[in-house]
C-alpha cells in the first residue's frame, strides 16, 4: 500500500495554453463510494488498476497495478458510463511536480490543480496561477463527478 | 479477459478426506453486485485480485492479476467481514480437474463441486461424488454467501 497525500485547487487563468497538448485521461468507477474506490484508468497506451481506502484527513491508502490496456478497455466498458475524461499537464514549480487536470466532456470548464506531498503538513510553494483549495470539497472528487458533474453545478 | 466458464454441484459423501489437506483459501469482496464483482483471495502464500463481470448463461467475463500477498492482507481488511475462508481440493477425473471447496466459518457444512469448461455445451463425465447441480442458484455463488452464509439457510 502506497499512502496518497494530496492537496487540490481550482487554477487561475491558463497556464497550459504554453506547453504541447497534455496526455488524454480515461478513467471509469468499478466502485465509487466514499470509503472504497476502485478506478479503471488509460493514459496514453498504458493503464492502471487502482484501489483507494477511506480518506482519513489528507491521507489515502492506495493500491495501484499496471494491467493491459486491452483489459482496461473492457474494464471501462463494466464501469458506469458516461467516463470522465481530462487533459492531464505535468507542470514543475520550486521543485515540485503540479499536475494539471483539464476536464472535458460533462465536466468541460473544470480545471483543477493537485499536488502530492510526503506528508500533511508538508510546506511547498504556490503558483500564481494556483487558486482556492478545493481538498476537502468533495464535489471535486473524480468519483464524485460522474454522478454530479460539472456542468449541472 | 478470460471467459469463465463453470458449472456447479453439490457433493455426496467425503471424497477429500483421503487427500492431503487442501490449500486454504480466504477471499473478500471489494464489490459483490449481481453484474459486477471485485474478488481478493489469498491461496497459501499468493494473491489474486479478480474483476468478473455479468453472467451471460454459464458464461463470465474474468480478469484476473497477481498482486503482492502483503497488498492482499491490506485489501481484505478493506472487503465486507467475515471473509469467505474455505479448503480447497483439486481432484482429477476423466482428464477434467474438479474442484472441490470445502467452506469453514459461517459457510461451514457446505462443500460444492465446480468445474471449468471450454464451452457451454462441452460434456463431460461426473464421478460418482458428484451430486445435483446448483449451478444456477444464486445461493452458491461465493459473493452471496457473504450476506447469506449457509448456517442461516
Amino acid at each position: 500500500m502506497a499512502l496518497e497525500i494530496e492537496r487540490k485547487f481550482l487554477v487561475v487563468g491558463t497556464p497550459w495554453e504554453s506547453l504541447p497538448q497534455g496526455a488524454l485521461m480515461r478513467q471509469g468507477y468499478l466502485l465509487a463510494s466514499p470509503d472504497k474506490v476502485v478506478r479503471v484508468r488509460i493514459e496514453g497506451d498504458s493503464a492502471m488498476l487502482t484501489i483507494k481506502g477511506k480518506a482519513v484527513g489528507l491521507v489515502r491508502g492506495e493500491w495501484e497495478y499496471a494491467i493491459p490496456f486491452t483489459d482496461a478497455a473492457e474494464l471501462l466498458a463494466l464501469c458506469e458510463q458516461p467516463l470522465i475524461e481530462k487533459y492531464r499537464y505535468r507542470i514543475a514549480f520550486d521543485n515540485m511536480l503540479w499536475e494539471v487536470d483539464v476536464f472535458i466532456g460533462d465536466n468541460a470548464g473544470l480545471v483543477v490543480a493537485e499536488i502530492e506531498l510526503d506528508s500533511e503538513s508538508q510546506p511547498f510553494t504556490k503558483p500564481e496561477w494556483v487558486g482556492k483549495e478545493v481538498t476537502h470539497d468533495v464535489r471535486y472528487l473524480n468519483s464524485n463527478l460522474l454522478s454530479h458533474p460539472f456542468v449541472r453545478w
